[in-house]
């Protein structure tokens, strides 16, 4: 085992060490985040620091690099308090990369990358017509980090497309049967294989192996 | 494709709830939380929350929900500003998912579950000895969220052990290759395969994959 101390991994060269502490966390999401101005200017951007936060009210978090991600993103958000939340597919992973180049404010991501808008009465912001889980959110609570500049932007789901195929009888969403892609570091992407659902834990009990569809 | 909206979630039995919401943000980390408190007693919990916080410094962000965590977690990082994450792999998942169960405070998860405490120089919270990829972090900041009574643990990343075999050229760490395992849901664990790692995004230019080494 190879041992990394503080001084060490202070005395990386930058880049190495952004990939580096970006492998730590482990695996994480991969979605993208629809957005649009009043004057109708759309925005597309690929996160991978979305996180759930809670059941009830239903919260999302994520956190928002203010240098790095796509500069409408935030903007747009505080501006109309909308946004969506696209799963990345296999399908759609390489589109969706793409869509962390730094174009211009005026461009939309969505037409640079192909991918597509599509809107639902009521909802401001595009959803990703190709991604087979989707939800749109109410912005309720933009949080700057004063520990590194990041924002933590918290929205309460208020809408969700979904594959019906993936909707199990407990209520989980087979998230693995839409194929969603997960990413390590900065730059890998991943496909999955389940290898378990495993039931409450409880002291003094073994654990159960659940079926994919709950009980 | 299923369309549910804001009403109908509301209106879901609170387990089902919990499970529909918990699959929305994607795949999730699963990372066991290492801590102890000045008498002694260990604690260990799975957490599906860490996240990447930011590379300059290295922090590492997480959400402790205060009253589904093992109650020690939380009290103990407070107390002694220490604390370990340790990544989760296929081979030691199930004991992972069983630290959830709501042992005693005065129990100590590692022996409970059969995972076993490992302790570096200088470093006063417990590694997981069976874990490919550990790291320590000291406390930087401790936020209650208010919105919903949630717990943001800030730490910075001091000190990293890490399987010499995943560590690449450039920096990136392979956690595939350490069978670092993905959560969906409550309750269901993934391993992966990788579909490729890309090169940084550039607007007018094609991505290209890298090569697992990177360059």
């Amino acid at each position: 085992m190879k041992h990394i101390s503080s001084g060490e991994i202070n005395q990386m060269e930058q880049r190495a060490r952004a990939r580096l502490i970006n492998s730590l966390s482990g695996f994480k999401s991969a979605n993208l985040i629809g957005t649009k101005d009043y004057s109708g200017c759309s925005n597309l951007a690929i996160v991978s620091s979305v996180f759930h936060l809670g059941a009830d009210p239903a919260l999302i978090g994520m956190i928002i690099r203010p240098e790095s991600v796509p500069r409408g993103t935030l903007s747009n958000i505080k501006q109309t308090s909308s946004y969506t939340i696209n799963h990345v597919s296999t399908l759609i992973y390489r589109q969706a990369h793409q869509t962390s180049a730094r174009y211009d404010a005026d461009v939309s991501e969505f037409k640079e990358v192909g991918l597509t808008e599509e809107y639902l009465d009521g909802i401001f912001a595009p959803f990703v017509e190709q991604s087979q889980l989707k939800f749109s959110l109410l912005l309720r609570q933009v949080t700057p980090l004063a520990i590194n500049g990041t924002v933590l932007v918290i929205g309460e789901v208020e809408h969700i497309i979904v594959d019906q195929h993936c909707i199990k009888d407990d209520g989980y969403l087979d998230i693995e049967s839409l194929e969603s892609v997960a990413i390590s570091g900065l730059d890998s992407y991943h496909q999955t294989q389940r290898l378990d659902r495993l039931s409450y834990a409880k002291p003094d009990r073994e654990l159960d192996s659940l079926p994919l569809e709950g009980r």
